[in-house]
Order: structure tokens, then sequence, then C-alpha cells
């Protein structure tokens, strides 16, 4: 059942390991709610992107909303990973985990002023622009700071990657991307624009995707959109291809990145550009992590058995805000089944994490583990109902680490205490 | 436009105020995007239900997870409430801000030992029990501690409030209470736990309930289900009648609490106990609080028009999770509209406050106003993208106060950073 977590795996005692390390040992010296993260599929995810297309020497740059710790940050840094950030607090982190600022592309919808000054005093390799507005702020500063702004533009080539509609993001009604002729029209006005330097488009479908053809789609689209730009004189040398690769949450068979490539290469090729880039999340960090969780009461309320557990959907919204499914399983393999909500203390009735579902049998006191929680997991975690944030471990082999400490009370309130 | 928020009102600068303050000198002051609450408005909104139920001498506990700045909080307390927690967080909160441990009751389905051994240790006035484990592991905690503890057990009249799915708990599917067939059986039970003392039931029937029939009609299974214990030998000196009372967000038009009192009152007289408790959250503080945020950039994607904020789903969730309405204006009154969404600048299309809504026009660097969001707003709050949490200021009269502080960066990765 764990066969998209190759290092979760349950060893000969019936246990569930992180690598070789027993999960149990975790939560008894770090208790509960608690996630756990594995070095090897970190590494091994980056490492299967990066060598699928390793014959067009990309740029894996980590998506840091999806998993923001500096820790996980610094091990896929030391990869070669660079990062892709939406916010001066992601850039932040990124600097923290020493990664090199050429190795940082800023993306989203909403820079402020300070945020751009910040990313450009930085030297970051560039920015992922949404909007005419933006491109047009972006120059003013770098004016005022006597500076070029590198820039890609992202178009949205109106593909329909068929997953959830909050994670769909490359469709024309998004707020995310320019159709090509609003893009093509800016890339006109740029040219009076003395402190953009406009080096490329970016194009990111969506998440979650398991088939190759959308991605085939929006090349397709990108295609043409860089010969027309090319016949208008405009010369580009980056590409920015996004994210998107889908993992298996149930029973996706989403096509793995060698596979992708293998299609895709000859297009990317085709498209006369020098420099691609690449901004995986959840492909790299979704099955590389999980969230253990303690069983606090089984309540029997006939028609229906609720196992209630102690983490909420302030540890893991997903399944709150996307309906998202996460399997769920015992921490010592149990053969027998049981059908029953697995539901956090959170006094609201989104807060489950199944219903209505066969899991494996459990009792009081016993450990579930929630899989597939390595990527907008902790890092959409809030404090709803006061509940301190839980702890992060980092596995490697035998060893481990905490990576971050549960919060405290004190720690929730420090910013209420104004002296 | 902003009838139902009575101290947020456009004055003759065509600004608008809170109580006397205008929002313009707090955002200059404290940046965006912020949380501004009126002290007038969680007062009068707390007096109204005193009032309503005066006659039965109720004990309102306010409900933490509404909006549990301790600042708040101990308004609240200052005025007579007592408060209404669901977990050690919010215990450790409402002890700070100088709440009577006697004024306390403790809800929620997932209490941990740990939790129930501080909050005997505190003397909290009672415990409001879901499951029949839950009533075993207090009093197996309680005998340890030499203790016996205060007890309400909650019981689910299967009413259907009509709300949004994820705000219902009165429901038998849901994993709140136990229905009456349960708990006449645990209350059997309960004979022979020395350590329980089973001091009333408690009846929530759900959220942002806008008329009386649902409360009504609990209240019928109630007076049942007490005649059912009373015939059993159960006396039953308290009730606790939760929360509920709804506010106007769009167009709703909530009964008042003096009206529903006003049909409630017989009926809780005949239920013949000694003491009521009410749990109200959203009527006390859902209409004293806006967030203001800042205009980053209009976006023109033809055929629709994004009005791009400095506040997102991370500050505000109840758009995206409950798809609820906020009402949202421009901080100085504009007569003329445009059809917009107001979104954040989270990456995900689930970033939106508005969808194709006429709104005020408003221009790049305006300031806008977000409506009822004085409850479940920043209690809900994330760090997703790595965005600091808003600032929150209390304003009473002509005087405010910064009651939180906007986080800092360093603030946000305090915990990941072991030494």
């Amino acid at each position: 059942m764990t066969k998209m977590m190759v290092n979760f795996q349950y060893k000969n005692d019936g246990e569930m390991y992180c690598e070789d390390v027993p999960l149990s040992s975790l939560t008894e010296k770090f208790g509960t709610p608690l996630y756990v993260y594995s070095s090897s599929s970190l590494k091994q995810n980056y490492l299967d992107l990066y060598e699928a297309y390793k014959e067009i020497n990309p740029l894996i740059c980590f998506s840091v909303k999806a998993n923001s710790n500096i820790h996980i940050l610094k091990k896929l840094v030391d990869l070669g990973s660079g990062l892709d950030i939406v916010s001066e607090g992601e850039l932040y982190r990124a600097l923290k985990a020493g990664c090199p600022p050429e190795k940082i592309v800023f993306a989203g919808v909403g820079k402020k002023t300070s945020e751009i000054e910040k990313a450009l005093e930085s030297n970051i390799k560039m920015f992922n622009v949404e909007s005419y507005p933006e491109l047009a702020r972006i120059n003013d500063i770098a004016k005022r700071m006597n500076t070029k702004a590198p820039v890609c533009l992202r178009v949205n080539p109106d593909v329909d990657p068929k997953t959830h509609r909050y994670i769909t993001t490359g469709k024309k009604e998004n707020k995310f991307g320019l159709d090509f002729e609003l893009a093509i029209d800016i890339f006109k006005k740029s040219r009076t624009m003395d402190h953009i330097d406009l080096q490329g488009i970016h194009c990111h479908v969506g998440s979650q995707i398991t088939e190759v053809s959308p991605f085939f789609k929006a090349l397709e689209a990108v295609k043409g959109f860089l010969e027309q730009l090319a016949s208008e004189g405009f010369e580009i040398p980056v590409f920015n291809f996004g994210g998107g690769i889908g993992i298996t949450y149930k029973d996706e068979r989403p096509q793995k990145p060698k596979e992708i490539a293998k299609q895709l290469l000859p297009c990317l090729k085709n498209l006369n550009v020098k420099e691609f880039i690449f901004e995986p999340g959840r492909y790299i960090a979704g099955n590389s992590g999980v969230l253990v969780t303690q069983v606090q009461y089984i309540k029997k309320s006939p028609p229906k058995t609720f196992v209630i557990v102690d983490s909420a959907m302030n540890d893991l919204l997903r399944p709150s805000l996307y309906q998202a499914y996460h399997h769920v399983v015992a921490l010592k393999k149990h053969s027998q089944k049981l059908k029953a909500d697995i539901v956090g203390p959170i006094c609201e009735s989104a807060d489950a994490f199944t219903v209505e579902r066969e899991i494996d049998l459990v009792e009081q006191n016993d450990h579930v583990v929630i899989l597939s929680a390595g990527a907008y997991a902790f890092s959409m975690a809030s404090n709803y109902n006061t509940r301190p944030r839980a702890a992060e471990v980092l596995v490697d082999g035998e060893n481990y680490e905490l990576i971050r400490r549960r919060e405290t009370y004190e720690d929730l309130i420090a910013q209420e205490i104004i002296s």
C-alpha cells in the first residue's frame, strides 16, 4: 500500500520505517503530530528530474512553497538545485539555505515594492512577471536602483490540465500569466523600458498533472509564440516550463520524468532557446514525507465510527481545502480493517482525513501515518484552535535530525505581548 | 453598504473609520495587511447577548477559536464573559487573558491526556464531553489526580441548521456529540465513575444560524431528553446551549439575540435546570473586525479584471475553504464600480476574495477593506508562501492599540534554527 513511498516501508517487525529509522522511535522522542521526511526520497526525486533533462542542462528550481523548511531547501541546494520563490519570505529562506542567488527565480502575481527591491539587491536570477503593471513597477525600481532587472514573462497557453480547479493555473480565466496577444504587446512595450532585461518566457500549466498531453499542448503553443516573437525581432534565450508533474496519492499512475522528458525533449530542443528552467515542488517533496499522528479515541456513533487523532486540518489542510485524498495506514501493520472517518480534534466538520474509508484496524493510543504529506502540508499549517504546529524530522539512513521543533504556547502568543 | 458593521463607517471626508480612527492612519502606521477591531462592537455584541438572556443569569463563554487574541479575550473577560476553549493552547490563552477558571468550559472531540490534566489542575468550570472513551479517560485522570471532574455531556439533537456542511455540527453523521440513546447509556455508566461529576448536558446545533427554528427544534428534543434523564433519577443542574447565532456577511437577516431569546426563554425556563451557558463566537467578533489590504496591481486580462491585493488566503481562509462571502469596499468611498476578481498574491487559484463581483472602483496603491473579518479570520491564518501573519490593532474611540505585531521573517524560521 505504500509503493509510492519507497522510503517508508514496513520492515520485518511489522513497523513502518522511514529509511532505516522506525517511526515509533521518532514519535517516542518527539511526540505527535510529527512530520517525517526522507532525505533519500528528496534526493532521488530531484535527481530523477535532473537526469531526465540532463542533455539540455536544466536548472531545476525547487518550488519553496511546497516545502519551505530551510533544512530541506539546503539538502536540495547542496545537490545543485535552484529555488523557485514567490515572496520576500521565501527569498529570505532561500538565502538562509545557502542558495546561490543566480539560481533563484521569483514568481507570483503580487510582488510588492519592498520585495522587488530586496530581490534586486540580492541579484537573483530573474523575475517571472505576470502583468504589465508589475513589469512597469520593476522597471521603475530597477531604474531607481540603477540596475537592470532580468525578467521572464509568464504566458498562459490556455490549456486545461484537468486537475482540481484550485490548482489549475494555466487557463485563461486564472489570475496567472498573460495570453499571447497581451504578452506580445508587453514585449513591444518593454522596448522602451531601459531597466528591464526581458530574457525569456515562463509557462506553468498547472499542478498534479499525470499525463504528458497538457505539457505537449502547452509546448506547441509556446513554440508558435516564440516564432511570433522571433518575427518581431525578439531573441529569447530562456524558457521556464514551470512544474506540475503529478504524484501518486491514491491510484494515480503519473508518467515518470524520464518518460515525460523522452517525449518532450525533441519539442524543447526545437524551441531554439539556450536555457531551460523547471520548477517542481510536489514531485520532489510530496512522497518524501508523512505526518504521524496518535489515535486519541475511537468513537462509535452508529452507523459511523470515528477515529479521532491528534493531528488536524491545521496540520494538513489539503483534505479540507481540496477534498484531497491522502492514504492513511497504521504505523504497526495490521491485516484487519475498519470502516471509519479519521478526524482531527478541531471543532469543524471539515476536520477529517478520511470519510467512510476502509482503514487498518487501530485502537486508542495507536499511531497512524498519513502518507504523501511532504508537499503543501506543513507549509500550509496554521495555529487554528491555538494548536502548536508540529515538529519536523529529517531522516537520512540510520540518522535523523529535528529540523523544526514543535511550537510552544509561548511561541504562539509571542507577537501579542507588546511591551 | 456597511450597515452590519456599525463601528466601521465612512465619515464626511469619505474615508472609512473604525470608531473615531481613520483606517488610513492605521495602515500608514502599521502597514498592510492589517486586522482592525472595534472595542465598542465587541462590547455591544457581548452585552446584546447577555441582556437578552439576563433573566436566566446566563454565563456567556466567548468561543476562543473565533478570535483568540489575548487582548480581545481580556476585553470580553473584563465585561464578565467566560471563555469556551477547545485545546490546552486556548486554556493557556484564557488564563493569560485573566479569565477566572470557574468561567472556562473545555469542548472538543480529541482532548489529550496532558490537556485534561492541565484543565483539572487549573480548576476549570467543566468539560464538554463528546464520547464515552473521553469520559473514561477523564475519570482515570481525575482519579489519579485525586479529584472529581465536572462534566457536561454533549448531545446531538440531529437538527439540520441548513448552513455550510463544514460548519454543521449537530447532525447525526457529524463527529460531534452523542445521540440520545448513546447519551443515556453513558449517563448510566457514569454512575460507577467516582471521579466524574456529570452536571449537565451540552447541545450546539451549528454555526451561522439565521433563524430561530433550529434552536427551537433542538430545545424540544433536549426537553424530552431531560425528562428521560429525570425518570432515570438523574438531576441535571446545567444546560449549555452552545453558540450558533448568525451574522450578516452579505444579505442575511439573522434574528437578533433579543428576538431569539424572547422566543426561546419560555422553553429554556421550562427545562428545569439551574444554570445556563452560551458559547457565542461569530456573533460577538465577526462584525467587530475588518482586514485592510492594499491594491498592488490592477491586471486587465480580458474578459476579466483582477485586483491583486497584498492580503491572501493565508490571512483569511474563509473564502477559499468555505466559499464564504465577505463584503469588500474601498477605504476611500467611491461611487463608481468595477467588475473584478479581488485576488491575493498566493500562487493558487483558490486565493480569491471576490469572483466577478461589482466592487468599488479602485486603483493601484488604493486600500480596500474586507468586512466581517473579526471571527474565524486571523485565528485561521497561516504562513503559507512564507507570508508573515498580519498585525492586529484594537480601536477604542479615538484610541488604538497594537495587539499583535506583524511577524518578522526571523519569527517564521525561529523553530527551524536548532542550536
